[in-house]
């Protein structure tokens, strides 16, 4: 149950509500909020005098329920707006890995030149092998940081593990949660603890479930601004690196408050197949798209075979344009 | 390998190389072809004599193969075509099953409303339980005949087991084999025998590489009118029925030759997700796609949750229009 | 629903019962029984009358479930039983396919030299492509009909599609419907029609629940012989050919009236790992084993990989003696 | 590729050889090991001189492969071994979750009067859902420490992100690695630098090869003890809340060096399936056992479906003495 608690309650009261409902506490400014499990269903009848206003949930999917908040929170991304009742579409792009300097100041010149604003890039890599590249650490963090600076972009980059959690925080603009990370707990509580958005990838072995439940650990935890991001999940097809769940997205989209973005590179893992699978997640009225594109993917020291080149991207970005139009969105 | 046989060659001699490589006979207007298994990479020098053309291939994916043939099948439906050199998508909509001649003239003056010409419903129905509605059997097939007569459709209509494929072959303009009978091999060696357009739905369990080696089984056999259909693949996920597998339908686009057609109704399993999933769809640049409707679906026999009814399809149909129209298709 | 009606009552009377209730009508010895669909909870008061017993289910797993009948149903292999109150566990072998006489006779000897006798054999092989080898067809039943004239053995072999049904049903002493066949209604219908006993494989994209189903077709048709195979399914896993489900086992084990054999072979893929898996599965307590054994499996038409040599196959029969003592079963 | 320096390489060289070959450099007593990616397959003609022995590789699983060392890793539980030339089969029971010292004390009386030694309990719990239990945390590595001291068992717990893990290091004897962290760099690298067994579970949406490559990074990073549990795969069936791969089992018996520790309660989700499926798994011939058992398994403050209660584990634990005397195996 969610309980919003008049502001006026003595705050001993609220804690022992707290105690007493196995509930989160979460400070809003008009008034506090109590999150219990979903498991129960009802309060005690002389606690009721407390209550502004309660909700009744199926499952652990509570904040980020449409039950909860029946539309889509707005979340500020650079000075746009994602989500909310805007009709953007953020497209967010940029290389697997940050490279060097002059392979990050290429992808910026692409952005600069066809009007994007958000770049997206990793330099702590969740690899699945100790012997290949595992990205720039900290070194790349500070080129993404010039980068920001010289461009002024929105820069999205990812924590690997909760060791290196706080430099990511510090230095994103929004901090991604990779695949592999999703269910960590240390990264999840950290991300709880500032207000910039987070982009939480959905991990490939989970079930929807999971995932916005590990939203709800942010959200519970006092940051409202999560972004949802489908980017394949695991099947018996090995043809394409992972199966993009536009199903699931269809699910997100109906059933929680959360805006979604949808990542077709990670998915299909080729190159060929990218600009078909990103028009048709244009199409489906998403808020977002992540798309990896690199100045020469064959020498890309992660994620080879499925970064497009600037060329490819450019021709891509034409055809969203004219999708976007056709379904009254906008590219931000 | 396929071998292009020249047409002067000895009759007793292409049984005899036949024989020699374990090759399949595919009778052609100019040339014999023989298809081996795709094992063989070279043929003995002293036969080359009789081959004008040959091709090797990694895997049994070859009649179906870009590497064959590099470009898309042009397939006649009705008085129009999908595929070759044509910008049409087809757009085939119904009820999961017949159910009586009410409901399916309903559909049919839907169709004729808004201006589609192709018409699918199911009479034998591959249920999984026996304790439910199994399908209308002869009698729906017959009801689908009244249909074309009257309204001049396209029928498109399932053959559940190879007991009854005569018939289906008989009634449908379009056969189409099921998710669950996609490996018979008494389905497919019958639908090679037609030369009526052929609709293979992939197994929910089925990789790409099998899928496509049963159309092989049609191709091979006779009849080069194969239309490939996705329509969602088993996961874990189960918030939703099935998983579409757009990144498997880039995959079918760029490495055969065969038109491909999607089915977002049966892989979401639900009507709220299937306008989005279908718009994707249309984006991607496929030949087709399958929509379930149904006058009244909350009263369906079967598949009563993913049935869209004739208004939540005709707000669809007019997104679709302006989607079809941004990327350049025309629908059919 | 299962509905035991009184022998006394008037065929009339139970023809217009079925009718109402949407049942199927099984005839039994000492009364007719009506099986509707499991939604229906409760007959109508009236009705009652002409009921013995009644039983409700949650799902349409309902002549196979242990809430019907809570035991193991006895089923007949040659002279002996699996199931019931027997400790029996059947151990059946032989080569994926039948190739020629001299293979099929020198694997008869070995089941004969260890004491064996039952032998598994395919003829309409479900091959995935038409270029690779399909089985012996006709001439394979001939050769496995010697076979059990001269040895006396109990003789499995697979029924592919509806078209040949028929003959597999002949000459099989126990049928066996393979993985890629399990949904299909032709062979459901036709194996209901006979007595002998049907080895149901399931589907590597099948779930429990509908693998049971395809059995409730049988049993509901008037066969009550049915045992059920596990052989593996399909997941993301590529390292072996598919992953053997016990946990689904162990599930059937508990909540089907249904014997279990477990097909570690196929699971597997790969020689190598046959014997460690096919004695965890003798450790499970379950009523049988398939293992594939050939007299070579370096010159196997189908399923090389997979098969064990005889002298491999020796060893583990030992083995699988040890162990099926501990545990107080035996092998037949 | 691995390299095997000769120890009197000057240390300069050895680094340049690293930098060189973009390896990582392992100290070993005898010979300075350096390990590059695994698409090395060569190294330069002037550099062998430095070279006493190479391996190659075709995957990046290195260290941990049968063709590095063909054997299995000989590890010390408490003043035993598992694997090398021992027959020893680790079974570790407890809790899901330290709930109470009450708790606790019983698992510890119930391992005492069976004569186990290893007790396995979480104490960080890597829930999916912030509103349910998430563990006692320190407070339960203390309970568990106090066990220890008590019981003088050898106790295995969980680290379920890099924030605790140097407590958990410092209090377990064992150290887990829990599915939802097995990708966990921060984790991985600092039991990399522990010479603690580290008992890494299988992701559930992990393939093996990622599996093991996780373990190349403890290994290469300089902790030789490490073992492999497979505790079940998240398929498409939902009857069972994972699915055992014991394919992947044998895979890893096979083709690694590393022991390999079953954990039958969290695949198959439901006590009455554990007991066959623990069965199943000594059988197989492992070197190691997981099982849940809880004093009061309806009260649990986590997996209440799955853990046994003290007289079943006690049966169960009678039936495995009796197929590990069968193989010839001893239960420690």
């Amino acid at each position: 149950m969610i309980l919003h608690i008049d502001k006026n309650t003595d705050p001993k009261k609220l804690q022992q509500l707290a105690d007493k409902y196995e509930a989160i506490i979460l400070k809003n400014r008009d008034f506090d909020i109590l999150i219990t499990p979903s498991s129960l269903k009802k309060i005690e009848d002389s606690d009721q005098k407390y209550v502004d206003e309660s909700f009744v949930f199926d499952t652990d999917i509570q904040l980020a329920s449409r039950k909860y908040f029946n539309g889509k929170r707005s979340i500020k991304i650079g000075n746009k707006y994602i989500g909310g009742d805007s009709s953007n579409v953020l497209i967010a792009i940029g290389p697997c890995s940050v490279e060097s300097e002059e392979q990050i100041t290429q992808t910026a010149e692409l952005l600069k030149r066809i009007g994007l604003n958000t770049l997206r890039a990793g330099s702590f890599k969740p690899r699945t092998s100790p012997y290949t590249f595992q990205g720039l650490g900290l070194e790349g963090l500070k080129l993404l940081d010039n980068i920001r600076r010289k461009y002024g972009f929105t820069i999205i980059t990812e924590v690997r593990d909760s060791t290196h959690a706080d430099e990511v925080i510090e230095y994103a603009d929004i901090i991604q949660i990779g695949a592999k990370s999703m269910y960590d707990h240390g990264i999840l509580r950290k991300c709880a603890k500032t207000l910039k958005p987070v982009l939480l990838k959905r991990g490939f072995g989970t079930t929807v479930q999971e995932f916005v439940q590990a939203a709800e650990f942010i959200l519970s935890g006092g940051n409202p601004n999560v972004i949802l991001c489908e980017r394949g999940i695991r099947t018996f097809e090995t043809k394409t690196r992972f199966t993009l769940d536009l199903c699931s997205a269809a699910y997100l989209k109906e059933n929680t408050n959360l805006p979604v973005i949808l990542d077709p590179s990670h998915a299909m893992g080729y190159a060929y197949g990218v600009p078909d699978l990103a028009r048709a997640c244009m199409a489906m009225g998403v808020e977002g798209l992540l798309i990896e594109v690199h100045p020469n993917p064959s020498v890309a020291l992660s994620d080879a075979s499925q970064q497009l080149n600037h060329e490819q991207f450019t021709d891509l970005f034409e055809s969203l344009k004219i999708i976007a139009k056709a379904i009254n969105r906008t590219i931000i």
